[in-house]
């Protein structure tokens, strides 16, 4: 069976039900054109994915999550992906900034849902419901679907690490869906996928670090990771 | 009252009710960056955008056209401008081919809706319906209005190209809103703001003849105006 080498993952089918996924120690960001390797990057961002995707187990939101192998490599379900990127943003940064002129830091109330069509040869662009359809990326049942998902899930974690003294601004979230037809949680949540920002004034604590070139960008992860950790045995 | 210089036209406010709006020369592409003078353009798309929005007004659709003053000058109604471009699109061409990875020509059955945020500054990007209640630029059921009106205003014209030989790609709108609620079309439609192909071979008869450095520009225009015309009278 084929491996899948990603810009931060390599996945390895290991049967019709299972897939291998390493998380590897590279940063890229604008498209692949700034890279980077972080040793340990791997290992921090598969040990906050799983304790994410736990929690959200917990929650009663399925995932793609099954266990652990070594440091930086979890067995997931094998799931037929969307091509989808479902973004959803509580405050104003980024790509979001840019689109709109709003200041960084604008609260979004309701959150905005953006959808990109997740292909590296185009550069991952935006698209809207019309967009899907035409490319039959999937139903329109299923775009309701995922919206709905999606913002649930990013509600939960908002909450979640607001505890941890965090302010989510924005998030992407990637689906799959089973043999059985039902939707659930894929790839990773982590730094390399949210906005974390310090409510303390310690800034950035993810990949904006990199994209920016501002600190050290494991101390954020670092970070991120040891309050999730605290929370999440708190609670 | 404060005139109003656009790329391709300027607009000035007569009265409370009334606004001049003169078609300009000019033609400009890649937001901005290629410009160029093309005298007796402003006079074409001024015609041509007459012809259609009187067709448009026969067919029950509310316009901004109220009657021309010179060659190249129109007096329309005053209305609030929604800051939105409502594109549709019948084939795949342009911005549509660099999203999605179809080729050229490809059909969108049924037609795709884009909108856009008509700002200069940050380059009209395109937004979806959550970026639009975020920077109240409609309401929600604004929005529905605007795309039901632009779908079957697209379609109308593609019908009446088609008689022309001529097939309508995909098409800009704009509209405003009356000072008693009445959304109306507005702006102007015309070889700058549509893609038109010939159907016999004679390839593009539009702006992507400047976008792309090919043929007379205004060799287009006057083929478009001219077959429109004759279309016009038979009917």
């Amino acid at each position: 069976m084929q491996v899948y080498e990603g810009k931060a993952k390599r996945m390895r089918p290991l049967s019709e039900r299972e897939v291998e996924v390493v998380f590897k120690d590279d940063a890229t960001a604008f498209n692949g054109q700034k890279h980077e390797i972080f040793p340990g990057k791997g290992a921090l961002n598969s040990n906050i994915s799983e304790l994410l995707f736990n929690y959200l187990e917990g929650k009663g939101f399925p995932t793609q999550h099954l266990r652990r192998v070594d440091e930086r490599t979890l067995i997931v379900k094998r799931a037929a992906m969307f091509p989808l990127e479902v973004v959803v943003r509580f405050q104003v940064a980024g790509s979001l900034q840019k689109r709109t002129g709003l200041a960084d830091g604008t609260v979004c109330d309701p959150p905005i849902v953006e959808l990109y069509y997740k292909r590296d040869d185009l550069g991952d662009p935006i698209i809207n419901d019309d967009h899907i359809r035409l490319l039959k990326l999937a139903t329109p049942g299923e775009v309701v679907e995922l919206r709905k998902l999606a913002l649930q899930i990013a509600s939960e974690l908002r909450g979640l690490f607001s505890k941890a003294r965090i302010e989510l601004f924005d998030m992407k979230f990637e689906f799959g869906k089973t043999p059985d037809g039902k939707l659930i949680l894929a790839d990773e949540i982590s730094p390399d996928t949210c906005r974390f920002r310090d409510m303390d004034g310690a800034g950035m604590l993810d990949k904006d670090r990199f994209r920016q070139g501002k600190g050290d960008l494991l101390e954020g992860y670092r970070e991120v990771h040891a309050r999730l950790m605290r929370i999440l045995k708190a609670s």
